[in-house]
């Protein structure tokens, strides 16, 4: 109702992406198969510097731009950064007002199934053939010292180690043991 | 200080681009010229449906999207969307936050250039050839039904032809005339 | 679509009622006429003791259901309180949370007739047989000492003098002429 | 000290009412004995869509309206929606701000009962019949398809199943347990 | 009722202090010979770099700290930073929350009069023997480069040269103006 | 970069000082022999009446401030009352916002070492002779009935028991707990 109509069709994904990993990588290819366009949802964009969300929304940005760009998948992808609503009920509306125009929410979170359809959209079950790689996992292999490199695309790996990740992610675990 | 060290040499300009019309495109153009990339920062990007800021951050992002993609330049830039923040002495970081890595900062306005100088990053003048467009007089002829569709990339005219640009310009107008 | 089927047939109006006078009263009655039911929603619902808001919501909440009960309309009248939200274009789905099942949009504001009618929801026009009273013209006179008293229903007027409100306006105005 | 001497003795409760249950029904009826009138102020007015407030505040404002004037007590009662306020030292003034003039606080919340005794108001248990009714259990009975319906008034049950509560709740549930 | 009962009479003035300046600073010191102690309240403290509060609260702490241990009578104040409440109703309740014991409130605004004699504080009005002397004309003074440092302490205007003040409030201006 | 350079050297501290206490006290008059001059930062200055903030930051400054006087050290301090900010990439900005120059921040936190020094300043540990006192074991304390008064300098240990501290923190716990 919100959308208009047009010649191409378009999915949209919302996601923390903290970080951007190769789950989300294969997902997005997956969903160009089907879709002429893609919005991906950058959610909690005003999160930072905490256990669920190391990674500004800015950093963010900059690993999932690289990674399309790598695979020249940027022409057809949009990206929306979009802060945090606190009720709930506001939340589909809020992403349309950040992302106006798709047919297809590709998810796997019951209430964003719910919400959206309620809104009146259709809904799709995300297929990532990599679907045991998630960002807690990652953040926590981060943290452990652990290898977490294969687990995202290469340009990521590359843009993470710059920044700084491991250091940053081992001082937030450190200051939340100590409050 | 908080830009990383990239090869390719990135500009960032802030607007509201309520709408994007040529003025911007042929100042991106001309920026494009002299830096790698570009980032494109939306502004006041919870605002909409006001006299000021008539259009959503999600319509913004077509227009920008659409009129970039339409000329190849969607793969140079980025485009970022970034909520007003309350206090200005935090508005910089705010905007770094939302997109990290530049070197230039393009900008005409006074304060800008002043606080993102003193947060250690250099400023230069946003040059348009086509100056004297500027989104409050285009926002002013769609309420008087005047021709403004000149004045705005031909993508853009057809994408708020498509939302009700004037029919939305004008009840917001009407409505604030009498409160 | 984000509204139950009841078999009552539901109108809703939206106001500040900085005070509820009697043009609010008689479009409620008029409303009534058609409807089974209404609400009343109070926006601004945070604000109070400025210029344009004197009146907390919850002294408009004694101003409204006075009156009504007065009147034995308090039965088919529901009251909700809605604080703004800094987005317009989450505005219809706000209004929806606070109170989420009606069928007609009694309005004469052409921004918010265009907001619900973009919801899909219908929308007529809200009809006052005392057209010409209006908020701030009852505040202007409660500042400039004159008679407003006959312009807002008896117990209206009752309440407001019994919470002082002459002398906060004057404090308000003339704190507002300081700055 | 913030409230009028209104005639009419008045009491209120504060509450979530996530669902509107019997226990509280029935301690409505009970402080209907000894006050003439009473406020209702739905608390978090803002939440819904989450674990502890499933609800919107409109939904919960539906449930209790509903069951009220079933039992001809909507009458005598306000209905207030207060969203919550950061800082706990303002909540009574916030409370005040919604709904001004009351007597005697009902609850059996011992940090309610002293933020409202340190604002000069006199407190008095809240007393149910059916003490062992709450929120939480009902909605863990919906999470788990068990009966709940016997636990709220027969309206609000009706109103629960309409916009499928149940449905609503294992959404929540389980996207709580993903992230 | 919100404050305690010490041995020691103490004062209280809300401000916004853009800045600081000698009408101030003759206050103080004649509040100084009623009151043993006084709080000074620097009010809008997340404002800065806007045209009524160009300096941040940070800046005005160093004014006001400055110029009070020059003359010796820092060991008797107490520096408050409060931010700007949304709900005038909650004001009184935020600056308590800020500053909680105090007797008499210092102020020459009728509403700041209105509202804490509501909460049940006595006041008094703020006499300063350089009563023409105000926050605005100083402003303006900065903004067309004339003389503005005889209306303020001498640190004060060494701390305002040494932050660049009058640069900063002409990009304000120019920019305000642009808009 | 955001500090002036000041002939005073001077330190910063943040903290929470719920409440404040011997080890806080000592660290205090550690940072006195090293620097001229120290800014106290009491963060999240916004909250309440909560579990990890029972105190509010009036309160707070008042212990602070009582204690720094007793022992003749306020003279050479600043006290500042800073807002806890949403996205933790701007907080460091939040604090020069609050208290603009400053040299060293003494701190144990590994998160604000990693912040001020990506904001360009230099830190050290912060030393306490007394380092295994903390606030959350004072406030269990307090909440147990058991001695904590010997943990706190003598004149916050009158000013807590002044306003019932312990009552204060019990009707917290007991809310908490049936929650």
């Amino acid at each position: 109702m919100n959308h208009d109509k047009n010649q191409k069709k378009r999915g949209i994904i919302v996601g923390r992406f903290q970080p951007y990993h190769l789950g989300h990588h294969n997902a997005v290819k997956n969903i160009l198969q089907e879709m002429d366009e893609l919005a991906i949802v950058i959610g909690s964009s005003d999160d930072s510097y905490n256990l669920q969300n190391p990674f500004t929304s800015g950093e963010r940005l900059e690993m999932i731009c690289g990674a399309l760009k790598k695979d020249r998948l940027y022409e057809k992808c949009f990206i929306a950064q979009v802060p945090d609503v606190n009720e709930n009920s506001l939340w589909t509306s809020k992403i349309i007002s950040y992302f106006p125009a798709f047919e297809v929410v590709y998810t796997n979170n019951p209430l964003v199934k719910q919400l959206f359809e309620k809104a009146g959209y259709s809904t799709k079950k995300m297929v990532s053939n990599l679907k045991d790689i998630d960002g807690m996992k990652i953040r926590q292999l981060m943290f452990s010292g652990k290898d977490w490199k294969k687990l995202v695309p290469a340009s990521v790996a590359d843009y993470l180690e710059k920044i700084g990740a491991e250091k940053r992610i081992k001082a937030i675990i450190e200051k939340e043991e100590k409050e």
